[in-house]
Formats: C-alpha cells, sequence, structure tokens
C-alpha cells in the first residue's frame, strides 16, 4: 500500500516516486497551493499539493487534521530557503500526483502537538493522546528496553518461563485482585503480586536461570505515582551469591542504557549497606546526583544542655544528624520557616539550625537561636564534621532515628531541587545488608523488610530468634536517581531455616502450611541454593523518558481511582455472571456493616 | 560456585579440575567405588569417588537421589569400554576430590527418568516433574520459540505494546473471568479473552505494527485441551491486506521453524478457500499429512433411486460426497461397522460404502449393498471422480452438507490414523475467504464466524444486509497439521461499515455503543486500514515438542475441573476481603435457585 514511511522521506529520495501513508498533521493554503504535513510513526513529511493537477488538488482542499490519506508523488527538494531542519525531511517534499482519503476524521478535540491537554482529557481520547510523538517515542522506547532486556537474558542462558496469572491468595503484603471461580463455588483465584514463590519453584525444578517480563497486581490505594496492574523484569538464578547476582544484574542495567540510550553507567556500581545508607542520606534509595550528605552527630550531643539534642542522643534508637547547605545562609527566614513545616510531615518537632557566617571565628562566627545550649565541643565538631564553610547553613535533626531520616532525608531531597544542586547524569547504587525485619508498631510484632522468603545473612541465623532486630538479609536494592528501580534477595532454600524466619514473623506452623505449604514441601526435595530480583519496568522507562508519571509510559494506565477513562472500566456486569460465578453484590447498607 | 554445567562437561576438559552443583540422579556402589550420576539443566555427569579420598567418599556415601551436592574433582577420560554413549559427557567422569551437600532430599515420590507418572501425581509434584529431563526440554523449547517470534517481529519494525489485563466485560463470544472492584462498588473488571480491541486501538493511534506475547483468559467448560489462561502470539498492522499479512506472518512461522528445529517449511504455504478446504476435506482445519480427499456427488446424485442421496442432493444445503479409501476393500465387516458408529457422532445417520473389486468390469466389480439403487451414470462418476482402484473401499455421507463435512471430514482423519496413513513431516496451510457469518439455529440469529470487527471482503458490503449468508469475509486462518495455530483478518475501518455489520449481528446502536462505544468513537478519528492476526503459543510449541498435551509445554497448568494442584488454587478466601470488594458468596442453595 506504500513505499516507505513518511518519517523516513530523505535527500536520498530526490527524484523517487513514493507512495505515503499517514495523517494530516496540518494542512495549509498558501499562495493557492495547499501544503499537508504527513505523519506516521516515523514522523513527518510535506506534501504539495499544486492546483496544475486538478484531482489530487480538489481532494486536498477538502482533508482535515487527522485524515487518513494515501499519497504517490514524487520527492524533490524544497525550494531554497523553505527548509525545515526540526523534521528529519525537512530539506524535502513530495509533490502529490494522487492523494486518496483512506479515512475521513471528526476534528480532533486536542492538536497532535499540544502539551498542554489535561491528563483527564488524555485518557478519555487516549487513542490520540497516543498519536502525539511524545507518546510515540515513550512507547517506542519502552519496547527497545524490553528488547534490550530480553536480549541480555537470552544470551546470559535465561529462561523465559510463564507464571500463572490465576493463581492463589496468600494474604501476606499488599491487598489482592480476587477472581470467583464458576467451577468451584465460593472459592477465588488470585491474581499474582509477583511469580515469586513460583520462580523459586523454577530453580527448585533445575531450570538455573529464569527470567519474565510479566505483570503483576496489587489492589493498594493508589497513591502517588502506582498502578493496579504494573510490569516487572523477573529474574531468578541458582547457585549464585549476593556478589554474583549483583554483578550479573548491574551488567544487565548497563547493557540496557548502553543500547537503549547509548549511556554508559558507571561500572562497578557503587555500593551502600542500608546503614550506611540512612547514615549519610537518611534514605535507603539515595539521589546520589544531590551532593549532600547527613553529618552524625549523636555522639557529641549527649552531654550539651540544648535538652531536644540531648534527650535524642540518649534514646536507644535516637539520632542527632545535620544537614550542611552550602550557600544556605541565603535562605531567608520565611523558607527556613517553610522547611520547618516540611519536615514536620515527616514527624520532626522542629527544624534547628546554624547560619555560619565566618568559620574562622569558631561560635563567635555562627548565628542560632540554640548555639548557647551547645557545647565548645560540640560546635567544633559540627564545624569540623560538616565541613561547613562561610554562607552555609547547617540544619538539624534530633529524634528517633526514623523520623530524623525520614525528614532530614526529604529535606535533602528538597533542598536539592529547589536550590538547583540536582547533577545532571545517571547516577545508581546497590543498598545492600538490610534488616531482616522491622517491628511493626500497630502489631506489636517484627515484620519482614523485604519478604519472608529472603535469607539471612551468613552467621545471622542464630539472631533470628535470639535478637531478630539486629539479624541482617541477603536483600539488596538497586537504586537509580532518588528512585529503587529492582529490589531482591538470596532466597532461604533450607526448610529449618525457613521454619525459623516463620516463627519470628509469628507465623504458625499451622499458617505457615495452609499458605505456603507447596513451597516448604518442595524445600524437603532438593532446593538449590538461589536468589533473585525483580526490576520495575515502568519505573525504569519513565526515568530513561523523563516522564512525569508512569502513565506516561503506559498505553492504557488507569486513573489514581483505577478507572480506565477509555472503555470505562470497571462497570457492572450482568446478574446472570454474577449467578454463575456464586456471588452476589452487597448492598450498600450491607457493605457498610 | 561452580565453573561450568554437568551436562557441558566433554572431551575439552580432561585434565582440568572443575566444580559442579546439581542433583543426585543415581548413586550406585560399584566394586567399593561410589558413582553419582550428577544431574543439572544441561545434563548428566559421572561423578567417581574413591575409597582412597575418604572425606568425599564419605559424604558420597550418605547421599540419595535428588540430594543437590557441589562436587570439585578431576576430569578425566572413562576407562574403555565404560563409555555411555546416550549422555554428551558419556566419554568422560569426574573423579571427585571434594563433595558437599548444599541440601538433602527426602525421597522422590518417583524417578526423574520415570515417563509412566500419572498427570495427577504429576501436577501435584509439578516441582519433580519439571525436573524430568523432557519437561526441560519442552520449557527451554518454548522460551527458544517465543525469542524467535520477538526476534523476527523486532526485526521488522514491530512494537511489544502490554494491554490491560483489568479491563471491561463485553459480554459477547466466551464467558468472562471477572475481578471485582474495590474502589467502586458492584463493579467489575474482567479479564481480557484477547487484545482484539486494544490492539485495533493502537493501530487508530499510529503504532503502525504492534506485538504482544501476551496471556488471554476463557472461562470455559475446559473440554479437551485447553486452559483458562492461554498465550496469544498476538498482531497487528496498519495498511497492508490479506496477501501482505498472510505473507508476512508465514515468514515469521517459517522462520521460528528455521530458527528453532532447522525445519524448512513450504514457501509459500499453500492456500485454500474456506469452501475448497470444506469441500475437499470436510474441515476449514484440514491435516494434509493424509492424503485423503473427499469427492463431489451431489450433482450426479440427483435422480437416482437411492433416496437418502437423492433426498440429501436436493436439499437447498445438503451434500453427497464420498471418501476413497486406497486398500480399504481389506476392512472387515466390524471395522466398517465401528465407523458406521463413529460418523454418527457426527450427526450422520449411516455409512454407506462401495467395495472396489474389479474396476474394468464398471458396476459388475463392485459390491454394495446400494449398488442397485444406483444408476450407471452415477456409478461411472464415483469410480471416475474418486480415481478408486481395485482393492479400493468408498465411503459416502449424505445429509445436510454441515453433517456430511463434519462426519466424512472426522472419518478422514480417523482412517488417516488408524491405517497409518499419516505421512511425516509438517503441512501448514492458510484458509481464507471464510463466510462472514454463520446461522444460529438456536438464538435465529447471524452470528460472526470470527469476530465482529472482521472486514467484509470487497464488494461485499452490500451483502451484509441483502443476503449475509453470502458475504465473505477477510479472515484467514494458519493451519498446521491438522490444527488452527492461528486465525486473524482484515478489520473494519470505516464506521458505517462496522454499523452495517453489527445491524446484520442484530446488535442494536444502544447495544453497541454501551459495549463498543470507545471503538465506534476511535474508528470517526482517522482510523487506518488494519489488520491482524493471533497465535496459540500453546499450541504451536505443543506441536513442536510432539506433545500429547499443551499441560506438558506450560509450567504450572490447570486441570481440566480449573485447579492448581500444586497451591491448590482456587481457594477460599476470607470474609474480610469478600466484604472489601463488596461482594458475598451465594449459598448453595440460593445458588441454585
Amino acid at each position: 500500500m506504500r513505499t516507505t514511511y513518511c518519517g523516513l522521506i530523505s535527500r536520498q529520495h530526490i527524484g523517487q516516486e513514493v507512495t505515503l501513508c499517514g495523517w494530516v498533521h496540518r494542512r495549509r493554503d498558501h499562495g493557492g497551493v495547499i501544503f499537508i504535513d504527513l505523519r506516521d510513526r516515523e514522523g513527518l513529511v510535506q506534501i504539495v499539493c499544486d492546483p496544475a493537477r486538478p484531482e489530487p488538488f480538489r481532494v486536498a482542499d477538502s482533508v482535515r487534521n487527522e485524515y487518513v490519506l494515501r499519497v504517490t508523488g514524487r520527492v524533490r527538494e524544497r525550494p531554497a530557503g523553505t527548509a525545515n531542519p526540526n523534521i528529519g525531511s525537512g530539506e524535502v517534499e513530495v509533490l502529490a500526483h494522487a492523494v486518496e482519503v483512506l479515512n475521513p476524521s471528526l476534528p480532533p478535540p486536542f492538536l497532535m502537538d499540544d502539551d498542554s491537554i489535561s491528563e483527564q482529557v488524555r485518557l478519555e481520547y487516549r487513542v490520540l493522546d497516543l498519536r502525539r510523538p511524545q507518546m510515540q517515542k515513550n512507547l517506542r522506547l519502552r519496547h527497545r528496553v524490553a528488547m534490550a532486556v530480553r536480549r541480555f537474558l537470552d544470551q546470559h542462558g535465561f529462561i523465559d518461563i510463564e507464571t500463572p496469572m490465576l493463581t492463589r491468595s496468600t494474604p501476606e503484603g499488599a491487598r489482592d485482585f480476587l477472581v470467583p471461580s464458576r467451577l468451584h463455588a465460593g472459592e477465588f483465584y488470585a491474581l499474582p503480586q509477583s511469580p515469586q514463590l513460583f520462580k523459586q519453584l523454577l530453580m527448585m525444578a533445575g531450570f538455573d536461570r529464569y527470567y519474565q517480563i510479566v505483570k503483576c497486581f496489587r489492589d493498594e490505594d493508589l497513591r502517588a505515582d502506582r498502578q493496579p496492574e504494573f510490569t516487572q523484569i523477573d529474574v531468578e538464578t541458582s547457585f549464585l551469591d549476593v556478589p554474583e547476582i549483583t554483578a550479573l544484574m548491574e551488567s544487565m542495567i548497563r547493557s540496557v542504557f548502553k543500547t537503549v540510550m547509548e549511556i554508559d553507567l558507571p561500572d562497578p556500581f557503587p555500593r551502600l549497606t542500608y546503614d550506611e545508607a540512612m547514615a549519610l542520606y537518611g534514605s535507603d534509595k539515595p539521589d546520589l546526583r544531590i551532593p549532600l550528605k547527613l553529618t552524625e552527630l549523636t555522639d557529641v550531643m549527649r552531654d550539651v544542655e540544648f535538652k531536644v539534642f540531648r534527650d535524642a542522643a540518649h534514646l536507644a534508637d535516637g539520632r542527632v544528624a545535620a544537614l550542611c547547605v552550602p550557600g544556605g545562609g541565603e535562605l531567608t527566614r520565611k523558607e527556613i520557616d517553610d522547611y520547618t513545616d516540611y519536615v514536620k510531615l515527616f514527624g520532626a518537632k522542629g527544624l534547628a539550625y546554624i547560619k555560619v557566617n565566618a568559620v574562622e571565628k569558631g561560635s563567635e562566627g555562627l548565628q542560632s537561636p540554640i548555639l548557647k545550649f551547645l557545647s565548645l565541643q560540640a560546635i567544633q565538631a559540627i564545624l569540623q564534621r560538616t565541613g561547613a564553610k562561610d554562607g552555609d547553613l547547617i540544619f538539624f535533626g534530633a529524634d528517633r532515628a526514623k523520623v530524623v531520616n525520614e525528614s532530614l532525608g526529604a529535606l535533602r531531597l528538597k533542598l536539592g531541587h529547589d536550590k538547583n544542586l540536582v547533577e545532571p547524569g545517571w547516577r545508581p547504587l546497590w543498598v545492600v545488608d538490610f534488616p531482616m525485619f522491622e517491628w511493626d508498631d500497630e502489631e506489636k510484632r517484627w515484620t519482614a523488610l523485604h519478604h519472608p522468603f529472603t535469607s539471612p545473612a551468613a552467621g545471622h541465623e542464630d539472631l533470628l530468634e535470639c535478637d531478630p532486630g539486629r539479624a541482617r538479609s541477603k536483600a539488596y536494592d538497586m537504586v537509580l536517581n532518588g528512585w529503587e528501580i529492582g529490589g531482591g534477595s538470596v532466597r532461604i532454600h533450607r526448610q529449618d531455616v525457613q521454619s525459623k524466619v516463620f516463627r519470628a514473623l509469628a507465623i504458625s506452623p499451622e499458617e505457615a502450611e495452609q499458605k505456603f505449604g507447596f513451597l516448604l514441601r518442595a524445600l524437603q526435595y532438593g532446593a538449590p541454593p538461589h536468589g533473585g530480583i525483580a526490576f520495575g519496568l515502568d519505573r525504569i522507562v519513565a526515568l530513561m523518558a523523563g516522564a512525569d508519571s508512569i502513565r506516561d509510559v503506559i498505553a492504557f494506565p488507569k486513573t489514581q481511582r483505577g478507572q480506565c477513562l477509555l472503555t470505562r472500566a470497571p462497570s457492572p456486569v450482568d446478574e446472570k455472571q454474577l449467578r454463575e460465578l456464586h456471588i452476589r453484590v452487597r448492598r450498600p447498607e450491607t457493605a457498610k456493616a
């Protein structure tokens, strides 16, 4: 039907007759001649319809934006001075011999090069929105990323194995999407939150290296940038430990960035322990593009007069830390108040600070309401450890470590963006040596920081029982520019260790058997040492595309309320369908009960 | 943890020290020496543990089948006469210096080289079943097929785009799996039966070439070899018509067979119209490996005395046809009776036949109870058209064409297999020019033979209204060895044509708007001509693997009752979960109401 794509026409076609199919991107009448920018997925080309050829001219005169045309004509150089350097085919144009309308179009609700449309309208008219060059680019980028991943994994002996979508509900972690069974009245499948257990079973089945690019489902409240269905690059290997798995996976990510974007990521990725990340950045997913670090001050605040610092320094889980902002002395009172309000969102009770006017004058050169409550020794430690210079400002956090880390960690990010401190480029890292457990204040029990199948660090098996809070795991996260893009671990392959972890998590043997019996059984029949990782494809592509939201790298996303505005899903269904599935909808008053 | 795979050890490693990880496939004690066949995904290697090295010998002595070991040792040639030609590493063995038990195993319920285990047990112990070399081979084949498909499509400009799993229910065709929404009380998502409408929307969005290897869902009664979730290779292109799409897709299948199995499929594939396929094989998915064809006799039976033939020949939708079986004269009375019972399963009332003893004697050389009711002219036509030879037997079908085709088509297959007439090899073909509609006797209305978005053949638009039964479509099926492995069509891209088809299908404008409003709207904004196809990946891989069932090429399949015997899905769920989803289970007595 055509000889090539519009966007691929170039000088090398000059003199050739071509047939093109595409959409009318723009149509204008200029000096009695009609110019049409014809668009396809590869780009635009200018079609010229001269009144000297009455038939194509007549058709061209009738077309409007987004009509689908088939055009035959000869490629020629554009007249001097009329080249358009913004498009690939800008030096040439096609003089039309024939123009055929393959399909007309109603006037579209927005122009394809309008980038200011509300997301509501974009999602309702998603088909037109997807025609916009930026969306075309994003989804093709996604394809290239997925293909680069597949090629790398295929070359490294990983086997793509599909795991079930209709699986068993294990109410642990996030909420499941359920699917009522017709053949088994009153029973339900669950959509997988991840193929975690299946990939472990595949290792126990001896496949050695598995991967899958796979949809996962979580019925969570869609805060921030989440989707009820999202896509994971899911990987698992046998007989490798943390150093080998992380080395292999970072080389995959390097290969993808190189192949798709011609970007060289560092080799190897830097590596921080969880404790280091928390100490330096107050976060287990630090954005290394921001050149600010927290400074530890707990040890020097134990004896100061300032009660807030002293009390925090004496808490078992307390921390006092500083964040030095270069040039921060210029912050206004208003700005400092705003940052104080900001850290309060994370539980901080206030935001102490010191302005550094003249370092060489010691405490004389500083300016702060809290100065008089600090010892000389503490002030010296602050200046020395932060390396503050004249004109800097030092913020302080003092509270339980969790509050200090979250508030100063968030403040660090906010300051980085507000003050344009974010360095360009890509700053991946590994965060390793995570704690096995965190204490759940509400449920009064330990919960798994990763998941209950994560192996304890070598030698930490006994801590599972005697001091769970100190036990470290073989878990690792890959972080890129402040986003956790992948997380994984070496898994437990010994049934006795798995039982210990269940005990530490207060999961009874009966409950373990009921929920994970198939895993426990498989562990008894020669499970190999194994581990893996899952990457968030949506996030990786959104980062690469510089998209504001993962919705911009998903063809048909849901809104924050879980709706597809295009197809109007979810929707009511026939009573007959519900009957077949042995369920009924609760009446609203019952639902509230 | 290891230097290479067990199955890759060969002569070239002789003299080298290697470290291997794997499972104890077999362990035997021979002349005081312990021999272990160690297995990993690449195959087996023989480990020798000599009592001269007490430590590895002691460990080796304690291991049992399916223990996971790590073995270090030196590769050496096997003593003369002890090579094992059945395994890749059969000329060598590894003399163990160190043997470490990475994980013990309970005695497995079956041996890994036992091919006689019941499917029930295999599915319950799927992890062990998947260790069997045949299952390893099947799933690796599946991976290679998927990868070959992706490479081909990527090279041909197809973009892998993910479509939603949580979508809108359109109760048309098969039954949907439903997913209750938590955020929208009383509303439901449906799992996709195929991404049909989304891929059409992607063409309207200008992506030009799309593909996806994607899970699809149908909540049907699982007769024969179906699964509630199955995998489609889903493809769609713009601006191509039937010849180009079929040419491209058959070259993909050729490329996959060549890449994965080094098999050359014919180029081009033969092509039959639906009418030809029915006339010659009584089936729209003929198995061309069976060299039997139906012979048309309707025209010569109009005036014969034999009422069964004459009546069928006079029916508006009647047919009389013959199936000549070379050497069929040897069939016993019992066998002929059995075949008569067999065709009755397909609605035939009987199975007339003629034994051909001596062709040159004309009707004198024939033997049949119906002979005396046939005219000479009819007998001559039978002999001439079937080309029957001495010793052949000719079966007859006479009824409505549907019954004749189904019964003789099935008889043809059965005879082909019973009489070992199936020729080896791969016989793909296209079946094209399908009818648009078929008449539903129960619902008294036309239904779509493919789906309601299939384009009518050029010039058949008017037949949609005046004579729907005669309208042909731009649909095509790819058939391989009697299996429909792919089906597709050029789609409707003009809203007026789509409306005509909905009218022919007795779908009211209101119903169309409610169910397919988003498609109809998209058709108004410049939809390009487009078409595509969907291949059944499970079937293709099962055919290639020579598997009895698609369950043998799926890692974790469901039973015929939709159950996963490994994880025990589906299962009852917490009342709390149901409450959150605003549903309740109907009590059994209510369900029956």
